[in-house]
């Protein structure tokens, strides 16, 4: 009898999003899961970690029958109380989301939800970051439990190379509306950012940052590409950013 | 006679940091600075963006003479404020930091400066990320600044490939002290967190974040073994975060 794996479930969306509910539903099912997440959303956050407030850490019955906390910080904070604060060890899969929107090209880099993924991947655990293109906080979210199930069934059964980890998208839509799943490579994009200037009741200017997603790529390779055309899209995401093939090049240059 | 470089200065330290005053000297003799930059410490932000509270903007007078704005945000929100709402343009050069600390190895992630010189790769714009090994605030920028001002005029005059920036970390000490620059690969490490818990004044439990940096790279070409070497690291950094190399890998795996 082999021991049941340990999953860690968190996300960006927070501890009461729809999409975690569905991700632990459907985790329950491969292994013991534990639950730390946020305490309230934290889209946009990134990889980011608090070092200049204190954290809090509360129980929470928000699962029946599932070891659940609440955190007062980012996805990040989540994933290192979880394996340093409460377990004292390593889970055997972690898992982020399901993220109510796309995580898909440039939006890895603002994104909790893989962040927390990618914290994983640091840490040496299995981990993956699952979203689905909706945003809406009634999205539906049983074809992308579907197919969290069985990627994170593959990933328990084949492991994943240290030091990454794997980036699912999932369109919106019936689970026989998905025309299967696509390796693919993060797309090119940037946001074209708009500030919505106001003025408070007291007469302060402020903004609310917003924005249109621009696509610069053109390949049939990318994550965006497969998602346009109603596929999972799997993207092996690494943390090391450094671009090995501008070595040789910086090396020409004269820093005397 | 050629038009001025414009260029953007920003950092995580917030405006009245010593790093960012030594930044502003440097870039004064290179060209037009115009600085945006956080009004509190944002050290540890990563990529995030500001989501789900409004931005301030604010004209500040801590340097005569240079435009400069302090942001309630994030570093890669004074990016973004900048580029479209500030300029209404991109800079020709984008330089962040100087940060109070190292941002070399596995730090890039959790970096609010290197994440603001990312956001600049995003946006088309050659960028350069700054560091001391020196997390005080009195920390002594004299030889950091050469070096910046040195690497900043190599940038304007080369530019950068399209989707890159410089992670760039100067050793503590004297100038005399340094041996010189090396291109590098971004080196692996982890953080072995502690948190630290405590009891408020009314009973209740928190935690702050402390951690170990425990180096997993013997590799000699990498920052961290530069900078123990008293090296100046350069590290050319991407936001392609795909492990391009597992793809193929992946694609053998059995998704039905």
């Amino acid at each position: 009898m082999t021991e049941k794996p340990l999953i860690l479930v968190t996300n960006d969306d927070s501890i009461i999003a729809g999409g975690i509910a569905a991700l632990v539903e459907a985790m329950k099912e491969l292994g013991d899961v534990l639950v730390v997440a946020p305490d309230s959303p934290q889209s946009g956050t990134g990889h980011a970690i608090t070092i200049h407030h204190p954290l809090r850490l509360r129980k929470s019955n928000e699962f029946s029958n599932i070891e659940a906390y609440t955190c007062s910080g980012t996805p990040v904070d989540c994933v290192k109380l979880a394996i340093y604060e409460i377990l004292k060890k390593r889970p055997t899969l972690l898992v982020s989301g399901i993220n109510h929107g796309s995580n898909a090209g440039t939006n890895v880099l603002y994104s909790g939800t893989m962040s927390a993924a990618v914290e994983g991947a640091i840490e040496g655990i299995p981990a993956i970051g699952f979203s689905l293109l909706d945003h809406s906080a009634e999205a539906d979210f049983t074809a992308s439990a579907v197919y969290a199930k069985k990627i994170a069934q593959l990933v328990l059964d084949n492991g994943i190379q240290n030091g990454t980890c794997l980036n699912v998208n999932i369109p919106k839509g019936k689970e026989s509306d998905i025309k299967g799943i696509k390796i693919c490579r993060q797309g090119r994009a940037f946001w074209e950012d708009t500030f919505d200037k106001r003025k408070d009741p007291f007469g302060g200017e402020y903004f609310w940052l917003t924005g249109e997603f621009r696509e610069t790529d053109k390949g049939e390779d990318t994550d965006m590409w497969a998602l346009e055309h109603n596929y999972v899209s799997v993207v092996p995401t690494q943390f090391d950013m450094t671009a090995h093939h501008l070595i040789s090049n910086l090396n020409l240059w004269d820093f005397k």
